[in-house]
C-alpha cells in the first residue's frame, strides 16, 4: 500500500450559521463567522488516495485522472461559489469545514473506486491557521 | 531609510461586477468573479514603511504600533465580511484587488506619517498566484 | 470520527545542556545547540482535536474555544521566553523538541476533554526542516 | 512512541516511460512526463523516525546523525542528477515518486534501525500540488 | 500606476554547460550544475505588469488575459521539457535563471503592450533558495 | 543589471533591552521582547546582488561563491547563537531586525565588490509577518 495526494484549491465564500436558532444564538456560538453577508477563504482541498503500485506504470493511480476527477466532480461545482446558496449537494448543510469534509469524501470515495483505488483522506485547509481531515466513517 | 514590513490576514467575500453593465457583460470580463453570490479569498495584507532607525530603540517604527493602525484601521473593518456590502470606505467601488490597495492605502498612509514615518508599498495577497502592489500616487 | 488542527506559533530561546554531562560531552552530543548563551526558533505549535461533528454546529469544538485553550495554556507560558529559565513546567526537562510535545500533551489532553473532545495530536515544526509529532501514550 | 521528521531537499530530472511499450502508448498513460528529452523537479524528502525518547538527551534520534544518514545514503546519490540514467540503485525502475518512496524506504529503513530508531514513513513531494507517503509493506 | 503579479509555474530540467570549454573547466565553474545527463526544478515565474486602473473594471489588465499570455508564450513551451534541448527561443542559450528571465522578458514584453499595460518585472524562483529578477534593460 | 537572491536561515536568540533605561520604561518600549532571559527565531536572510550577465557563463556571480560569502561572513556567526552576547560585530547594538540588516550590510557589501558584483538589498525575515529590508544609505 503507497498514498498519494492531490492538492487542488478553491476560493468560495461561506456563512456560518444554524437557521433554527435567533440571530444572537448564531453569533454568540459563530462569532463573526455569522456575518449576515459572509466572508470567504481560499481552500485548499487535499485528496489522499490509497492502493497498490502498478509496476507497469509506477503509479497508485494516474494522477491526472485524479485531478479531472476531482475537478469534475467537486472544484467546479464549488470554486467561485457561495457554499451556502450555490452548491446542490450543501444544501440544507452548514457549510462548516468539517461538513465539507464529509460531503465530499462522500462524493469521492465512490468515484475513486471506480479506478481501482481507494480514498483514505479528505483534508481541506480552510486558513494557514485551521484546517481538517476526514478518513471515512 | 530602512523599510520594515508588517503582514495582517483577513478572510471575506466579494463580487466582481460593474452596475452599469449587463449581467452578460459582466460575465463577459469578471467570469466566475461576478457569479451573482459572490466568492471568497484569505487576503494578505503587507503594509511597508520606511523611515529612519531611531538609535534608541533600533526601531523604524514599533511594531506593536504598526500592528495596531493597521488592525484599528483595516483589519477590524474588512476581516469576515463582503467587501461589496458591508465595508463603508469601499462603498460605491468595484472590490478589485487592486481598488482594495489604493483604498487602504488612503487610510494608512496619514495614519501612519503620525508616527514620524512613511508609508512605502500595499501590497495585497489575494491568492497563491495573484497579488497587487500600490507605491501611492 | 473527524480531525481538527489549530495552529499558533511561539518564539522562543533554549540550549539543549544536560547538566550531568562536562561542557565536552555536551558539545560532543548537541553540537551548537549546546552554546552557553542559547539560541531560538519560531516554534508553529498544531494541534490535533478528533470528535464527532456535533449536527447544531457543524463543529467537532469551537475554534475560537480551542484556541483560547492553547493559549491560555500554553502560549501565554512559553511565547519570547527562554524555554530552560522561564517556564514553570519545563522545570528540570531538557528543551528538546520531542519533550516540549510530551509537556504539551500532558496539560492540553485533560483540558481538550473538558470540552467533550479528544487530544489526538501535538505536533511542533521547529524549523522548516525538523519536526516533531506526538499522539500520547 | 515519539515521532521526528526531517526535510532534505534534491533537484533531479526523470522521464516516465516504459520501455516494454510504444511511444504513443507512453504518451497516452504518462503524457508530457513522457517527453523523450525528461523534465524535472525540486524534490521534498521528508523522513519520519520512530522511537522512544533517551532521558539523556531528549532525542528519539540525534537529528544529526539522522541528516547525514540521509545525506550518504539517499541525496548524495540523487541531488542534481538524472534519475532514469544516474542512480544506481534506481535502475530498471520507472522513477515515478511511488517508486522512488519505495527505494528510499528499503536503503534508509535498515540505516536508522542501526541507530536504534525506526523508520516510519518516507514522504516526497514533488511538486505543491503532488506528492506520495510509504510506511513500509 | 500600481502593480499586478501573476504567478505560473513549470517543471523542467537543465544544465549548465559552456560547449566552448573542456568538461573540467564546466565542472570547476558549474560543479554537478554541469552533470552528464542533467537535472530539473519546479521553477516558478512571477510576472509583475504596471499600469493604470480601469474605473470600468477596477483591473490594469484582467489576469484571466495576464494568465492566457503567460501560458500561451512562455509555460506551454517550456513546462515539462529540458531546456537545453526542447525549447526554440532558449537554443544556443546556457539556461542559467538569468538567462531565461532576460529570454521570457523579450517575448512577454511586446505582448503585455499590446494590452496597454507594461511588464515591470520578471522574477524566476528556482529552488526556495534562489531566484532572479529582471526588469528590462 | 540583473538581481539574483540567495537565501540562508539561522536560528538566534535575542532580547530588545537599551541598557540606559530602566526595566519598566524596556518593558513599556519593547514588551514580552525585552524579557530578561531572550526568546528566539528561526531568521530568514535574503541577500539580492546585482550585476551584468556574463556571456560565458550566464551568471551575475556564482552561487556557490554567494553562498560560501554568506556562510563565512555571516552566518558562521550568527547561527545558534545569542545575538546580544555572543556576536563581535553586533557588540553595543540593540540586535533589532533593522540594526542586523544594516550590520550585515556593511560586512557584505564589500565582500561582494571583490567578486565584481554589488550587493542591492539585505532582507531579514523574523517572522512570519515581521520582516525588514536594507538597500543601503
Amino acid at each position: 500500500m503507497i498514498y498519494i495526494q492531490r492538492r487542488e484549491n478553491f476560493s468560495a465564500s461561506h456563512r456560518l450559521y444554524n437557521s433554527s436558532w435567533t440571530n444572537e444564538k448564531n453569533f454568540d456560538i459563530f462569532g463573526k463567522c455569522s456575518n449576515k453577508n459572509g466572508h470567504g477563504h481560499n481552500f485548499q482541498l487535499i485528496v489522499t488516495v490509497k492502493g497498490n503500485v502498478n509496476p507497469e506504470t509506477g503509479f497508485v493511480m494516474n494522477l491526472a485522472d485524479l485531478k479531472s476527477l476531482i475537478m469534475s466532480n467537486i472544484i467546479d461545482h464549488v470554486d467561485h461559489t457561495n457554499l451556502n446558496d450555490d452548491v446542490e449537494f450543501l444544501k440544507g448543510i452548514i457549510p462548516s469545514t468539517e461538513n465539507l469534509a464529509i460531503a465530499f469524501w462522500e462524493i469521492l470515495s465512490p468515484a475513486i473506486n471506480d479506478h481501482g483505488a481507494y480514498l483514505h483522506c479528505i483534508r481541506i485547509i480552510e486558513t494557514e491557521n485551521n484546517s481538517v481531515e476526514y478518513f471515512g466513517k
